[in-house]
């Protein structure tokens, strides 16, 4: 395994690339309600456990976690609550043990609560078995502090590894939320064999993090004008509804809710609430677990 | 020790997350004089301190940072003198060592100095003894120069360690401007007690640097355009103006008093008059003193 | 070797300059059809080799890379077809032979494939003996899959090693497009001698990755607003069609062709119709092979 | 000298800031011809220089490189030609050695020619005597080839060392352009002692290099969208123009000359005549040269 990627035999790229890929568009025919396109609002919940994650050294980065809690939850399910809107939250085992009352505020205003890790760690830099019992363990958290057991995962920093998918798999799961082969969603391919699982892909250009996140030791800069965000985000729904697609956004309590960048999710709903008016078409606000199980049907018709 | 994160026992990040909490917010129920809410300018004269705390090598750098004092300082001190605003400068022992009569002017005009460290080094990076060392010389150098003991702390860099609110405390400080769990003032809670010390909470986003900065042999450059860090300082004081609160503001007098900026400085002040006389809720500007000491009566309020 | 470069004798930079340096100019007199300026657009069908190249670990890489093939490639081939316009696409023969389709179809509508290297490897780092057999094998599978042998190379990443130029001539190709010492096309000169090879240069500038680009585990963000990259690409043919000479743009499947993105490809053709409609001098799209033939004729010209 | 920052004696920040320092300034009380303020244009016709000094192992940096020359110095000759603007360029030795013709048309039109180092070598690396050497050889050189002897210097990377006043001034040089103390020239002052030597400090903000530069390997990319380049410009100008001092900007043939950034300085320049006619208040157009021999009658006043 020494050898350069340029020296691999044929079959060593093929294995490398067959390990997970999309296969069939699970891109509906109909949305629910006649709508014409689904937007999915996600919330990725991790508070403190990106700085713990590294060590947790840095008493202000731990403070900017508690921001997340503190300000951001709040801010973002007042929002949702008076918009009418359902969302996802992925949510580390650890800030959920942090903060259970947060949790369960966000089940009992009819939102879901998806995995996302146990202290936010990386995926591919684990073995096998302590990603499983780290996955694990993380599900049981969450069901006993919300009394709901996870039915998706949203992988930390998007980071899957070659044991991922297998895992979802032993999990039950019914989708995943953490890979970008495509604007809507496809179903999981795994070394060839169909998995049955939905894939509700990300994208960082459908993420709040890449504009406007800071890093006080790393060159990371908020060098991005939030109108522009605005802008991208639009853009993307605006397509996705012309196309009778997915609308698919991951955000951050603790980089969207500030004071001077709220406005980009206000104004995002208003323009999609505005557009869905307008065109005839409506638009169907859904979490991922029901963006997952609409589309799932596609699994069934086909075989 | 050597244990990963993601192995600790859960004893371990609630310590670690433990140390240093947002506890009571010390949004007050109104400020004085009506005011609907309250602006606190802050310049942190770090000077050439950045570069001798790498070393002092670079004489460019050291240019750099005599431009603060030489331009930056009297820019900023005439257009606050112009606009009757006070303000607080957080001044490194060295900086102010080098430059006596320019803290006698700040404080002579009616402004706060406020601690920063001795040569804006990394608190993190320091054993106890050393970190309490440079901070008490710091306070006495600066008491020795103005006359006047600080009674606040901006760490350098937000660079807050955990023997920081300990060593704040020994020096009687009444507030800490460092960490970020809160758009407004709250008190600080150590290892679950609470301690009497205000956060005045800053932010990167209310920060000049991070969208301005330049670093010749890192990434960092000023990619963001001026109007667009305008826009966003405007975005976080309405919304701190329609919530009542504190809007609080970092700059630097060798990031934003160039010819090309100024006018953020300047047009962010005529916005904020012009909405405290159109809205009928007129707008408090104070130093950080001011601020810690009126919203520190929601500590006895609430006793 | 072990020099200083200050310490070089002339000698020594002069023989590194010259290299591969730009000769005669080929900018052309007049382009077919009376047109006042030419149009070459490209796209790099990296697919799933940038991250094969790099060792072929991150799954979420890999599925970005599939996203180029089963989103990005359609989106931009219904494009052209809609707009009559004919590219050159690049392709490393890994990404060949993993979606032969893909090219059969880029063929068959009437676009050119060039090579790209391999594996998308870095020249520069290879002995020159294993670069030769790779570009050597890489247009053998290009050829076998679309019956087609490619007569230009655009290097991966646009590094171009010394002995790139040779191996080009031993090709036999017409064209290179890689390198950057002019706006408008030039022969090729190595050490000295020209070789009757065509550059058609690229740029940073004139390309979707710097400014749209990201990396989750490097600082490269996609900061830039895309209506300011339209700007740009805009400007660059503005100024090429009022100088009577050639727009070359490189894009790539996964970078442009997201639904945010893809309006930058479709208002900037309709702006260069629009240009060429307007002025009177109207505009030449062509395939880079196209381009490379037009302009060799002054080669001959000046023998 | 194992010491920390921290820990250095009063002594030894005072000596390390006291190397070079901002003595006297030496905006004037007015400019040539009644002139309100002075325009200073350069351009750092650094070519290949800066990938020779890295090496010179990149082709396509070479070709970037060659760029300057080709394209990059005739675009800039012709405008300023038709503007009728003097303007400074700063070339290593090298650069001049490669492209001597260009050197002398470019004193033939004009314009000065100032030192740059030999190959763009940073200075705070290298031993005193060698620094020497290739700054001597660098001023030989370049009267060798144009038949002017160089009367100032910019650094190259601005990179200025302990050494390089000392080597001005051996140099019989009359100004150095390398520093950032202040908005408007000033006298330079070595470990307290003013030297004569009159300093045009340039900025970072008032270069096109730090928005729009690309570094492959590195995390630099051009994210500033050019039109912003061109307002902040124009911000500095504005400002200057009204301080009735000086306006000096750093640009490069092979940054600024491109199809879709010529315009920044063809409308810079179109932005300044105008304020220059509408204001009544003229512009003084000059070479560093004459900038710093008008404002150096400020050293004899005030003797």
């Amino acid at each position: 395994m020494d050898q350069q990627p340029w020296e691999w035999p044929d079959e060593e790229w093929q294995r490398r690339v067959g390990q997970v890929r999309a296969g069939r568009s699970l891109k509906p025919a109909t949305w629910p309600g006649g709508a014409r396109s689904a937007v999915a609002l996600s919330f990725d919940s991790d508070h403190d456990t990106n700085e713990l994650r590294d060590g947790g050294i840095s008493i202000g980065r731990l403070s900017w976690g508690q921001y997340g809690t503190r300000v951001g939850i709040p801010r973002i399910l007042d929002i949702l609550r008076r918009e009418q809107i359902p969302a996802s939250f992925f949510v580390p085992a650890v800030a959920a043990k942090l903060y259970p009352d947060e949790q369960r505020r966000v089940i009992a205003e009819g939102h879901e609560i998806g995995l996302h890790g146990w202290i936010h760690e990386l995926n591919s830099v684990l073995p096998e078995a302590i990603e499983r019992d780290l996955h694990l363990r993380a599900a049981d958290a969450l069901e006993a502090i919300t009394g709901t057991r996870p039915v998706g995962m949203r992988t930390p920093s998007w980071d899957f590894s070659p044991a991922t998918l297998k895992i979802q798999r032993e999990l039950g799961l019914i989708y995943d939320s953490s890979l970008m082969a495509d604007d809507d969603p496809y179903e999981l391919v795994e070394n060839g064999e169909p998995t049955g699982i939905v894939e509700l892909p990300v994208e960082w250009i459908r993420d709040d993090a890449p504009y406007l996140n800071m890093n006080r030791f790393q060159a990371l800069r908020p060098y991005t004008p939030p109108p522009a965000v605005l802008d991208i985000f639009i853009r993307e729904f605006d397509r996705a509804h012309a196309d009778g697609g997915l609308f698919l956004l991951t955000m951050h309590p603790h980089v969207i809710t500030y004071r001077s960048r709220i406005f980009i999710l206000e104004d995002l709903i208003r323009h999609i609430k505005e557009k869905a008016a307008g065109s005839g078409g409506g638009v169907w606000f859904a979490t991922h677990e029901q963006i997952a199980r609409h589309v799932a049907q596609g699994l069934e018709a086909s075989l």
